[in-house]
């Protein structure tokens, strides 16, 4: 026998996780090989700590004990763009740090499409635009355009780092569509890809899952996997190099993201954050959105699962909801609270726990697809963190401004669709429009009127029925290009006065509108 | 010739509508008899009148105009149930002038379900609740069940009467509907049933379009027909004698509508109000709803369509949209204001022109079904009145609890279906089980959290993926019937420290669960 596999054995029983190898013998040389490197990567004895803290953590937290610890965010803590508007200019300007070079965005991407039908890395989803942008390319391109406004602004080279988390799944086709892609215009030196850990699913006996004879069940470790990928990967490092002194965390799933926000950005480093998170207002007390609160004095994410109806209603004195942050998985970390965090908290933070359904090979190395769940999957969260925050702050945004994610395929009634994701950019894009001056007509020639019918482009002028069949019911088709603007920005000299018939298109290359025929032509 | 039609040919030949009759011999007797009678109840002098009238205001008034007379309403006028919740009691204890008998309801059925794609009265259709109950069935139960808390609590007979606005078109179907299921319950003495008038669909000269040769195309004019219908069909008689003071006007089409909310009527009341209007709050600045504000000094509700984005975007100093108090089509009125109206003011309102697209026989005889709008349908709308009440007070609820539409078939990301109805009415129901002391678990025997995922029943313990397929992707299902509880009180007895698992439904019988076979089980 290879001597590597006696030592694994013993390692193995040590754990308690010799069932691991109970199919070996059944095992093609290939699988045997890939199965010991497998297992040889995972400290067992670590994940089997993971996995007690974790249980225990989770059964000693009993929902409706949370309600009466939570406090709300104090007013002094908030920055709003609706209830401190005179003070937004004021935040773009501090943000102009981008302009030293010392602001860098991190995107958590390391999860894969599952729940949106898809088995590639969701950023490269293609949600139906008029120009099939993805999500990658959206952000790419609007980190590209903050560079040269800061460029034109300032007059110096202006460069923001990508830092990208994938995990074992999604790196390689992650790299590939990148370097395919050309990394969309950036500089392919400040784009930079790591990698979360994995973690093998386990059932309640703190046995590791099977799901199939040479291979245990793995998962990525959450997103607050980024904190220990950030030190074993040499990204704080990287960071340190670069002279990183701010970073915008964001997921990858929001087709609005405002990615390095300089109002946000600047808002965090004008109060002297360590930690910020920008959040939208909950205004239904049952949206499944997690909450910004304190919990004991420090803040945290509350998950819409831990709170009673109770709490979710309260309301303050001035009738919004009481516990209003939604979190909208955006913030704002200091590098030197990053590398507190890695080099010293890292290791405090609890796994949570989620009871799932887990695929298994039961002893008789037959698959069973379990109808309840048998096991759990331990994940970390990014907002894990926020308790060490010396000096937190939240930035309150507008959600039909901010915030679209893409979760979900497209379904009747869906939440989170490509179809929802889609309307909310052309709708936030035909307002860009409208606020720089331009206007929409329609067929007949008549101005449709700013809100269209149920969000739709049906002028009111037509005969009452909302048409079903022919795309009007449809948010008027616009898409500018983050090239031509980052945020609503520079477009009144393309637009103000002039009128547009939907589908309009502004991309570098101009404004094109499309005719009955399907083709674009170019305008101006 | 007939002496009739010679009068008649005559007074068509005055009004420049004589091409009315232009295919008089081609058709039958009872085509003629029935063409006869229908123009002889004609006011054409009246209708030209109204049709000039109509197209001056709709020609002088140009949007953009309208955003420098606004103003939004101010604080003291408004009544709030979030930001004033201390006085929701006091307001509901106001309220119960309705044991007096001085409350009525009138409803505004006058519409057809066109956009829901049925040809019978909104009200009468099944939105696919478990028990399968229609609007109407809901709202008279609504009804009932106010009358029988008045009752208890004040040891008196309580009636509060209920006014029915159909149409030509909905009136014969909707009395039937009524007395077949026998009034719901109801005193059938108390249900009075009125028609609101017809109006003829008109060209852009003045001429009115024939639907076919022997047919004028004509439309009911607008839920504003009722102040006209109030007087021409003995309602306000029939309120005096009755001696009705306060009345609740609402649409047929709200599933979560409180009828004669005591809290609304009570907070009008107090206030002194002869004019009130329940509105939610608009958050969303492109959401197509009218708001009720000020324009030149005069409360009226602004519709979506004549407002620019500027002036949507506004925000108050709180942070909240400036033009925020969206209309729910609930309006409060007191008699006398009711009866100046129907007397004094009625002529004054002008009928607003909806341009269409308006099938029409052409000189040949050829129906056409135009591609453009060719003509005008006239119509008053119920909250024209406004801008004549002398207290005129605002109420502000919750969406969530109050306000969801029945406007649209259901089809993919479909607003205000069949669907969302269904679901806004389970989630409240859901809402009152919970705040009752009741629990909801999954078919593992697990406890739901309060806050069912993206509004789902999913519980958080399974295998993180929406499921599309098994319809656990709804919310709770959860019926009440108005029978047991008119706005979620009384239900402690039968929920709290309970466990149940959908579908629940409560009605007179008792709590009953829906087992796997599709049949219900009584639990108690």
């Amino acid at each position: 026998m290879d001597p590597n596999i006696s030592t694994l054995r013993q390692k193995l029983a040590d754990a308690g996780q010799s069932h691991l190898l109970q199919f070996w013998n059944e095992l093609s040389p290939e699988e045997q090989a890939e199965l010991t490197q497998e297992l040889e990567g995972m400290d067992f004895q670590e994940i089997n700590g993971f996995f007690k803290n974790a249980m225990q953590t989770s059964n000693s937290s009993k929902q409706g004990k949370m309600d009466c610890r939570m406090e709300p965010v104090p007013r002094e803590v908030l920055g709003s763009v609706t209830r401190d508007r005179e003070s937004v200019k004021d935040w773009e300007l501090t943000g102009e740090c981008i302009s030293k070079n010392k602001v860098a965005v991190l995107l958590l991407a390391g999860g894969q499409g599952t729940r949106l039908g898809v088995s590639y890395p969701k950023g490269m989803y293609d949600i139906g635009l008029p120009s099939h942008k993805t999500l990658f390319q959206i952000q790419a391109e609007r980190i590209l355009k903050l560079q040269q406004l800061v460029e034109q602004s300032h007059k110096i080279k202006c460069c923001i780092p990508w830092y990208i988390m994938t995990s074992g799944r999604t790196m390689k086709s992650t790299k590939d569509f990148f370097s395919k892609h050309n990394y969309f215009g950036l500089d392919k030196n400040s784009v930079v890809f790591f990698q979360q850990g994995m973690l093998p699913a386990m059932d309640y006996n703190c046995k590791i899952i099977l799901e199939s004879k040479g291979k245990p069940s793995m998962a990525p470790d959450g997103n607050g996997g980024l904190y220990r990928a950030l030190g074993n990967q040499g990204i704080l490092d990287d960071m340190e190099r670069r002279g990183i002194e701010s970073i915008h965390v964001y997921c990858v799933d929001n087709i609005l993201v405002k990615v390095a926000d300089p109002a946000f950005v600047g808002f965090c480093v004008q109060k002297g954050a360590d930690c910020g998170a920008k959040v939208v207002e909950k205004t239904n007390p049952t949206e499944a959105v997690g909450v910004v609160c304190k919990v004991d004095g420090r803040y945290q994410v509350v998950e819409y699962s831990e709170i009673t109806l109770a709490t979710a209603e309260k309301r303050s004195a001035d009738g919004r909801l009481m516990f209003n942050a939604a979190n909208v998985a955006n913030h704002f970390f200091s590098f030197s609270f990053l590398r507190d965090i890695v080099q010293k908290y890292e290791p405090q933070l609890q796994h949570h726990v989620a009871q799932k359904k887990i695929p298994y090979v039961d002893a008789q190395g037959q698959l069973i697809k379990p109808e309840k769940p048998n096991g759990i999957k331990m994940e970390k969260f990014v907002f894990d963190i926020f308790q060490f925050a010396k000096t937190f702050v939240v930035y309150e945004v507008l959600r039909e401004d901010e915030f679209s994610p893409l979760k979900n395929a497209d379904t009747q009634d869906g939440k989170d669709t490509p179809t929802t994701a889609r309307h909310a950019l052309m709708s936030l894009h035909h307002r860009w429009v409208l606020n720089a001056g331009g206007h929409f007509i329609d067929e007949n020639g008549r101005r449709v009127p700013a809100i269209p019918r149920d969000g739709a482009a049906g002028s009111v002028t037509d005969d009452g029925k909302r048409n079903l069949k022919d795309g009007t019911d449809l948010p008027i088709k616009c898409e500018i290009s983050p090239l031509v603007s980052y945020g609503g920005e520079g477009l009144e000299e393309l637009v103000k006065g002039k009128e547009f018939q939907p589908t309009l298109t502004i991309d570098k290359e101009g404004v094109h509108q499309l005719v009955k025929n399907g083709t674009y032509f170019y305008m101006y």
